[in-house]
């Protein structure tokens, strides 16, 4: 497939860490909620095996924070997900669909409570600070919105935990997954959860004193060398081995989250009143019409830009492959697929034209591994 | 400057001509309403000169509509704008500034009024749908607000006129700017507005029916070569300096429309409800503190991938570069700033850190045309 390049503007912000992945051998961009997100440093299968065996830096600033702080805060962030957060703790991220009234998903973020009447929403790629400045001044809201100055860092790979741990201390190695808490580098305290977008293990830091966050980024590849620690991103084989979902690629705002197999993060049953309740009681009762499910090819090759109508035996489309790529590990292609209620079942035959060939596959479940 | 990849995905949506253009030598892209927007065809120059003598016909399909229609549509676009739309009329394009309640703009489009009752939006770079959802659900109104299949195409440079007098006859000359009306191209209506993004004139089809939109695209191109047709893109140099602000790079939501000098869009007296409007009352009477002007430096050569700081003699930073480009018109680079206001006279000295030099520019009233 050919290359494009990328076209960069003030509108395609830089990260604070920019300039140093493009001196340590960045070669490809996305665009993240208006933000360069690195997306290969040379190739993406070399990277996935160094991923899975030592430790990676991300530039993931591009996961933009929206703040919402003040008296209505709580009431505001439970409005906008389907997931009980009453009962919700200071220092936990909660993986959390966000719903419009028609209980179509507008993002998938991670809500970190830092206490009651203040949270950051890490989001995935849409505007929800505009959402949720919309859903506040309709129904005045006593809230403050904001996009801080957060440049996340993500340390990801089974040799985060010792790299870090010389870093931070043993303190650093007890934090339990989705815990966040606040560690001190050189007099600066940095926010640093356990969690990260991929299934290696790690922690994402939170820069928010990103002159101490600099430091500590430089100070990470020093010490790092005995851990073969190298840059890297969100790479998109672990990603979908993973069966860790992307918003705008997998699912957007025409899907519901029961077809996205949400169903544990949808708490209908709680008293807390969030968009969408009546339409998912609604659609929980008829039954969804669609599935978010996984499709394996026997083919080498895939390079996707678009969605491709997956067909049956008779040629009828039953629904679209969203994401895909090579997987090393099944030695064939993999893919997230969109598929019609009667034509989910694992072992089901799809069909599709994938480098001007008509290619046959098979259904199965998610995740992969 | 070094050249890097875009990594493409569904994410990042391919437009139904995006296959055409890559035909046809699109090189470099942005990411614009999550979805690729052309942005070079080789050379910026070359195209820059082409277009100012002839025609071009634009992928701008990431100029996507927010549809809002039914009983309160016509409450809810006045709420969103400072611009009164009170007196607008059907078949009208109206440039529209969209703020917050604290009068940050968050998105400049177009609006479309194509009845009373139902409006497009022509959006910049930010998700205004989830901001008229969010209000729409806040403040109870009876509104369906979509995002309609619109794949817009441009037609620009002053032969567009000829071109398309040849597909759609005499009655499309007489189209004023910023009025639309429907036309038809082989039994298919297509609206099509009198603007674009570049002073040089022109059109832009805003294709619902796809399918006779790539028909009329592929039929533009055949009887455009006595036009000298060539595929384009919205020019960086034309634009600058031209003075079309770029939302996300002139201007974000840090700035309100004073600053931007979208004074002739502000309707503060007015009898209309709309979000900021105390606030633009209090800016008003108390004065802007930074304004957008142009500035021009001596140099030759410029590529902005983030604000620059621009510092007075004194080394005093008064501002921060946002656009730039070298202007064949001028012999220089131009480009478009953000400055504090004692120092936006005309010729106010400004220096930069341009290409790893101080460079030495001054202050110039937009537009630079």
């Amino acid at each position: 497939m050919k290359n494009f390049s990328i076209a960069k503007s003030r509108r395609l912000r830089a990260t604070p860490y920019t300039s140093r992945i493009e001196k340590q051998g960045v070669t490809a961009y996305t665009v993240y909620n208006h933000m360069l997100l690195p997306a290969a440093f040379g190739s993406l299968e070399e990277s996935y095996h160094h991923l899975k065996k030592n430790v990676q830096i991300w530039d993931v600033a591009g996961e933009r924070q929206v703040e919402i702080s003040g008296k209505d805060s709580s009431k505001l962030v439970q409005l906008m997900t389907c997931r009980d957060l009453s009962k919700s703790k200071d220092g936990r991220c909660y993986y959390c669909p966000i719903l419009d009234d028609e209980a179509g998903i507008i993002n998938d973020p991670i809500v970190l409570r830092i206490n009651e009447n203040k949270w950051w929403i890490s989001i995935a790629d849409s505007d929800v600070i505009l959402f949720a400045k919309g859903l506040a001044i309709g129904n005045k809201f006593e809230v403050k919105i904001l996009e801080p100055n957060v440049d996340i860092m993500a340390v990801q790979g089974p040799k985060s935990f010792g790299l870090m741990e010389k870093v931070f201390g043993k303190k650093i190695t007890e934090l339990k997954f989705f815990d966040f808490d606040y560690f001190d580098f050189e007099g600066a305290k940095h926010l640093i959860a356990k969690s990260g977008w991929s299934k290696q293990g790690g922690y994402e830091i939170y820069v928010e004193n990103i002159e101490s966050g600099l430091k500590l980024y430089d100070r990470l590849f020093e010490i790092g060398k005995e851990f073969y620690i190298r840059p890297g991103c969100p790479n998109l084989i672990e990603r979908i081995e993973s069966g860790l979902l992307s918003y705008g690629n997998d699912m957007d705002n025409g899907d519901n989250p029961f077809e996205c197999g949400f169903d544990k993060f949808i708490n209908l049953d709680a008293d807390i009143n969030f968009l969408g309740k009546e339409k998912l009681k609604k659609i929980k009762a008829e039954g969804i019409k669609k599935k978010l499910v996984g499709v394996k090819f026997d083919i080498k090759e895939i390079s996707l830009s678009k969605s491709i109508d997956l067909k049956d035996e008779s040629s009828n489309i039953i629904g679209e492959l969203r994401s895909a790529c090579y997987s090393p590990h099944f030695g064939k292609v993999i893919g997230i697929a969109m598929i019609k209620k009667p034509y989910c079942e694992v072992s089901q035959i799809v069909k599709a034209e994938i480098n001007n060939n008509i290619c046959t596959g098979n259904v199965c479940d998610l995740p992969f591994i």
